[in-house]
């Protein structure tokens, strides 16, 4: 069989960086599990973080549990993508196991807020950024009472965030309204579908 | 109900234009057919051609028949967002009716070739570009043998412009291999779907 050239079929050896942000209690975990569920090829990039583990969370699955002087150190040794500190406590995107993973062809997505987002941007330029949105801030205070994990100057301090992270979707690619699941979940699949149609406009970094 | 700033929800007006373009034989046209079949909100523009109408073929539907001279008064008139000519006769997107279905809300998709489509992209920036490929050039022949309706010499044609079209593909936005016509259709339709998603980066043209 007479192969094309390469150039006019591409199949990208290494795998897709893709990003996933949204305000808190907008059902962006549930989304990415059940993405992670049907598609094959793409996973979750486990984030580091100095908080402690909450019951039922396994180490190197939900979380690196890192201490402080750790965590500290990691960055010292530049061994995150990006990094922030979030009520008292430290997140990051370690480096390594994203670079390997999409070394082995697997899409990576990571789940982290706004800023860490353009971070990411800055350091892989063709990450793609999906932002998903509740259908009003309403829905979204709707939803964070029905969670019942939150106070009400919590859920305040929530929907003034999430309000300011709304104001963020110009810098993403993709947005997302959460309104019925299985609608988004399908949006949600249909652009992990489609990226990887994508005619690369350079070698993938 | 407190709505967002309409920039946080970007629900554009205007349709999308979408171009789909392949080497004959390839499947495009039956993709096509299957994706408005199953999806609503977009639809084929009806090209004009010079060329005769196959057995089957209704003026309007499958093409606006026009003769040579109606074609190149149309051209000196300004009414083609692009034409070529193609195998010894012209082919050409009639300006007006995309415009008005776009304005009516509805995205648009043209079925043109690889000249066209770079032509529409400079009249419309934001035109998604769509190429539908072979697996191969032998699957392409083969394609083309079993469809029946051509010479050898004229098959030979075909697969040399086939291969010249095909090494275009880094001018398009996505590339779809027409291996197994569902994940092509999914493909297709998924394409779509995360367009619909798409955050303008400027006010569609």
């Amino acid at each position: 069989m007479t192969d094309l050239p390469e150039s006019s079929f591409p199949k990208p050896s290494r795998g897709r960086l893709f990003v996933l942000s949204g305000p808190s209690g907008v059902g962006k975990g549930s989304l990415l599990a059940a993405l992670l569920d049907r598609v094959p090829g793409i996973v979750k990039s486990v984030s580091a973080t100095t908080r402690l583990a909450r019951p039922g969370e396994v180490d190197g699955v939900d979380y690196h549990f890192l201490t402080r002087e750790q965590f500290v150190a990691d960055i010292a040794a530049d061994r995150f993508v990006e990094y922030a500190e979030y009520n008292r406590n430290y997140y990051g995107t370690p480096l390594a196991p994203v670079a390997l993973l999409r070394d082995q062809g697997m899409d990576v997505v990571l789940e982290i807020e706004v800023q860490g987002a353009q971070i990411v941007r800055t350091v892989v330029p063709d990450t793609v950024l999906i932002f998903i949105q509740p259908p009003s801030i309403e829905t979204l205070e709707e939803r964070l009472r029905k969670r019942g994990s939150d106070s009400e100057i919590r859920i305040a301090e929530r929907l003034s965030i999430a309000t300011a992270e709304i104001s963020c979707i110009p810098l993403y690619d993709y947005a997302i309204v959460n309104d019925d699941f299985d609608h988004a979940l399908d949006q949600l699949r249909s652009i992990l579908v489609a990226e990887r149609c994508r005619v690369p406009s350079e070698p993938r970094q």
